[in-house]
């Protein structure tokens, strides 16, 4: 009983948006969390999963940018069932109050003024975590490591530094793991070249530089403090908080992680994810693991209906209609309609929310005449389509001129990293070649 | 409101177990309502269905027979979330009681046992329906005409008479649709040749027979009476109670249904139900009506992942691994696994309950040495293979010698015309031809 | 099934937050919508079980100000359990874009901003509701009157002007009930003087003047056109879009509705409707009405246990401890506390959130000598108890000064129309006399 | 995670009869299991909230006897919410099947004809319990100790042997607390004495002698081989397959339990629960531990009014409405009507199920007489009134000849222990003196 109750004593609160990510625009109308992945899953659902599979079941996600879809997401996947009795997922959506008539003015901002319902259960520590990052963890050996050192506060950084991390600040170690600094190395952020270089010099000797992923387990009375007592306008959690912590002497501890890591920084990012989950292999991320499942939205989808297709190395979402088509490494996601003579390689091709009727007057005929899907004779090529979209027949997207980066957001479409990214709902003319 | 209140103000009594049925060995080890059917469904959602998109939130199962798998989907689908407030799908499955030692005795009998918790809410009528028939109906038309007529007992019957209906009574109308008469044309009853007769004879006049379809709906204060005044040893629905309400001139009428209606009489016309789920233009019944859509159990499965497979006219469940495969006009069930180089043709496979772990040494290694699921090399041809089971490597399933019914339960199968059925979890060796 | 086609196209729009009403300080950390009324409801239950008990299962909660309670307590009842499998409840905060980084700049506007997320179900009409008004309709009614009249948009309006309705907005209707003219009666609004000026001149001859319910339903398209193309930047629904469409030679009818209504407008006005909620005649709204039930979130709760109380006039919430206690004409919420010796009458006690544990040092010693409830030997008399409130031994609230208005919010009260109210968590110690 | 998977890897087999308990009438209509308690709670609650509070979410309550209520009751309790997304409480109803026609034959019996599904999930261990027993415990640490001795079964039993014990047998343990024998000591088995004199005589040594709680831990492998292979004929599990097991050498354990127990055994038992549960210092069960929280279905209903009531040391569960009354040392049941010169004092009202309406001709009318609830100027004392009894005006139920034991089940009710019980339904006329 002592452990059951000391698992229950953790709350986590989770940041359905990213600031700092650029997976635009993937999120223009989403917040980063609810960016669909992998046919069936929403990236928020990779962190909630960590936490059910931790029995971690109080669970607030604060909300803010783009936040609907997000919501509607948690509030539909994990209200009500799921997470035991007791157990929740709460968005606490910014909003305005007659002390503070502004927005969330950054993570510590949005704790800061949350605080008075994050205290309404009695938990002994806050995991803070990033909800858009895919790994899996198991957050109560961090626990059992943060108690075990009596830590204020605990990092989880990455065992390994790569050169694309950055953002999330490197943290710089000794030997017992006790984190001496806090710096950052983004490349949003130049200026801390200084900063860069001391890490950099201290690395030689005893201690070592290591990035943090943006994940902070921290004492409840040591969070209201340092929001409320000792920074009372800090905005960020990481450059500020922490950094304050350290200031003031807190022992800071970082817990080093080793498994798979994708913190979704950008759009190739986000590609690869995608790849990754289709090789039985699972370099990646293991959607189909029995002993940390992921969960989601539950659905009661017809069945996928294949009329003549031959498909390699792809997965399959719920609920498609699949005609003479030819699918190869590819994610279809859920609703996908594909039409006659259409070839799809190396693509994302997220799906859609609702069946379109297909002699329905209303929605149809008016104004949109090319239907959800994708239409006949089409060749999709190292793509991202986005849900809702209406690709039409004959259609190329196979990025013919190779270009590196391009916006033509206006006719419904970017490029990023030599991907074809398609928007939410566009809509591709029949004949297009892009 | 008025209509709101009059609505809801219908109770469904919905058997799970359909005793004349001959759909063994599909129902060996589950009630007829439990067996899986276009891959995410079991037969009793199309019932319910019904139900709910008619506005009938109070839906009582009764069960007797194999009732656990459908007990557990029951409870799993329609408890809790999707009925409303105040509606519910309730099982009732077969009690002992001080009073009553036995097990219900007929479909009577199981409405006389349960009466006292069928009364605890205020309906007006209640709906007698078979929970293993497919077709989509709108109660609501039923039961306005119902009141329209001042009816005691409305039956509702298909309009026209196929050889193959029987066994649920046939009903002798006149131009007004009042029924006349109760017969039965069943072949497992012969000795009702001379009602069969009757009938013949008195339809030439004015009067004309159509095939009951098993659905009744009746009066409350009618219902009580008549089980526990007029006939309170009577065992059957229709041929006791129904002959015996005309008998007492009580007002029957018969009210015609015109669309698709699949009673699954036989495993012949189970398989039919399954291959018309295939086709795009739907001849039978359709899966994916947005307007009445069908209801089961929600899931949470992982996308299908493809390998390398050729699909045509074929739907495929969620949560499949399809290795290097050919599918060809066949329903796959949920987490399907089949094996490289096998071909699969006009068939039902229903999949599997759970994940078999590949290497877990206690549940595998001992006794079991072929997996779930479908292995590599093998070749199945117009077969239903139920769940869990296990198809070895360069298997055979293609009624070799053409045998029109066969009994091989003891090594896995039957056959029924020229049907082949695996039994649920049943192992076929590597190698074997069948 | 036409009947139930059409009613489910319809999707309700609930404002969450009521920023014409004065019930400040209940308002001061949650939405109107989210302040408990009879010991076990929220004020938004009553309008949401309206839609539900219309059938009326897609609910869109707009929520900006104070929004935590109130989306925690719309996920927690509604979510998931409740509306059918295709119903739901779903909370839209306010949020940022790219486009729009500001909050909702009034009803009009936020609904302008969430179209793209209302226009995910074909529906035909919306139904835009103020979310912590007290009444009971029947919606169905009110939409059938619409397409009976072919109306562009029908307002709901009582049938009787009271001398404290205003805010909304006074129709001006002919004998058929269209809308001529839309006034403002509001006290805020003064130079509106020559509106309700002419409105009365008018009213005089064959029109009338009827005060608004703040109930809309609209046509769909008629929504998207009036907010999109004629009024793009119209803030507000009655002011702005009505007197626009009423500009524009749309038809707009009145339907009129007779039944009780409280506007909440006022902390006398929702004082008096948790006195009504006592009696048993109902003069007011009836919470426990069985053809047209009111739903919250369902609760687990232990029983009351009393010890020796005196009760008369009351309603008692679940999980209470009474102690030796007497109380009279007074609503007790869930999980309060009362000490011995303590007398409370013609009171609102909202009772607590969660249960203190008696000897709990972390949340108990520190600064709080108060525990939660209401201590020994104490008095209270017309007053609003808030949530968690710590009343200390031998307070007595009273009003012993008789005072008319008072702003004591420093010390955890405040007093409108003589009815003393402590704010949620104050603590008010051992000995005060208020 | 280790932790985890292994703590998930128990399932409960709770049996929701109890055949051994003699709490007629109280199970006339109903399982043991359904049997209201404490107001809100039904006794299954107890056993089922001791496994989610003991992280056990598989559970398995096998019914066969007055099952209805039961089965209800968990599926509108625990299905869908409440037990994370992998946990269930799965109600296994007796059935038949082709092989087996009859019913359940005892524990040993229901758990082998359900092996195949009680063995779907690879759990390492079944924990067996009956459903009706009211007590604490973590499962946990017994599952602890369980794998600690490397037990194939485990026992658990209470520490302290009392008179009244019985019926689940005697465990002899030598001083590790391993069981050398189990024996009987039932006083509807009075055969068994030489048994009770053996254990009586060993127990002089270093063994000594403890009752059984009738709750054993057993691997998975050891279950399905003592009732497959050891013994196929076995009934009951306590005296056969636990027998068995010893003859068979096997390691089986005590694990000695300290807390409150209560067994159920009788209508006194029964009585005196409920009048432990409402003392504040809880001698007894504890319905209100934060900690451990009783779990039970969720309820919508609305407070209770209270009209004029002078209460003393009693509970009073949601939706009651007492008018003028005294109530004294009382459990009063869900949705109990008290008319006005009421007095009842020492009893349990169970409540009712349902509001009757007052004017609802249909169900009142036409047989009975007298409403659902308890009428004017009645006086109850030391009673059990079971639920929708109808007691009407000016009746005492007072034991007025002071009878020890009686059967008047005829009209109405029984006595047992001089505790007067008014059976389910019953309607005591008007004037009637008990």
């Amino acid at each position: 009983m002592i452990e059951l109750v000391r698992w229950q004593s953790v709350a986590a609160i989770v940041f359905g948006d990213g600031s700092e990510s650029r997976l635009y625009p993937l999120k223009k109308r989403r917040s980063e969390g609810a960016i669909p992945i992998a046919s069936n899953y929403r990236l928020i659902d990779a962190v909630v999963s960590n936490c059910i599979n931790s029995n971690i079941n109080k669970i607030y996600a604060m909300t803010q940018f783009n936040s609907t879809s997000l919501n509607s997401h948690l509030s539909r996947a994990y209200s009500g069932a799921g997470l035991g009795k007791e157990g929740f997922v709460e968005v606490i959506a910014a909003y305005q109050s007659p002390e503070d008539q502004g927005w969330f003015q950054g993570t510590a901002d949005a704790i800061r003024r949350c605080l008075w319902v994050l205290e309404e259960y009695p938990v002994v520590e806050f995991l803070v975590l990033p909800g858009h990052h895919l790994y899996k963890m198991d957050y109560q050996k961090l626990i059992e490591s943060h108690r075990n050192s009596k830590s204020d506060i605990t990092i989880v950084a990455s065992n390994t530094m790569r050169d694309e991390d950055a953002g999330f600040g490197v943290l710089k170690i000794n030997a017992e793991n006790q984190v001496m600094q806090y710096g950052l190395r983004s490349d949003r952020e130049p200026q801390n070249s200084k900063v860069a270089e001391a890490l950099t010099r201290l690395s030689e000797t005893n201690y070592r530089c290591i990035p943090s992923m943006g994940i902070y387990l921290i004492n409840r009375a040591t969070m209201v403090n340092l929001l409320n007592q000792h920074f009372p306008k800090a905005k960020y959690f990481g450059t500020e908080v922490i950094r304050g912590a350290l200031s003031l002497g807190m022992k800071v501890d970082a817990y080093l992680f080793e498994g798979y890591w994708e913190d979704m920084r950008s759009i190739e990012a986000f590609y690869q994810a995608n790849m990754n989950c289709i090789k039985i292999s699972n370099v990646g991320y293991n959607f189909c693991d029995r002993d940390s499942p992921v969960y989601t939205m539950p659905r009661y989808l017809p069945p996928t209906i294949v009329n003549n297709a031959v498909i390699m190395d792809s997965v399959i979402g719920d609920g498609c209609i699949l005609n003479r088509c030819k699918i190869k490494g590819t994610v279809v996601g859920m609703r996908t309609k594909i039409g006659d003579g259409t070839t799809i390689k190396d693509s994302v091709i997220m799906g859609s929310d609702v069946y379109e009727i297909e002699d329905d007057g209303e929605s149809n005929t008016n104004s949109k005449s090319v239907p959800i899907g994708i239409g006949e004779n089409t060749e999709i090529k190292k793509a991202i389509v986005d849900k809702n979209a209406r690709i039409g027949k004959n259609v190329k997207i196979i990025n013919k001129d190779n270009v590196e980066e391009g916006e033509m957001e206006g006719i419904g479409y970017i490029i990023s990293g030599r991907i074809m990214v398609v928007l939410r709902s566009a809509e591709i003319p029949d004949g297009s070649i892009l």
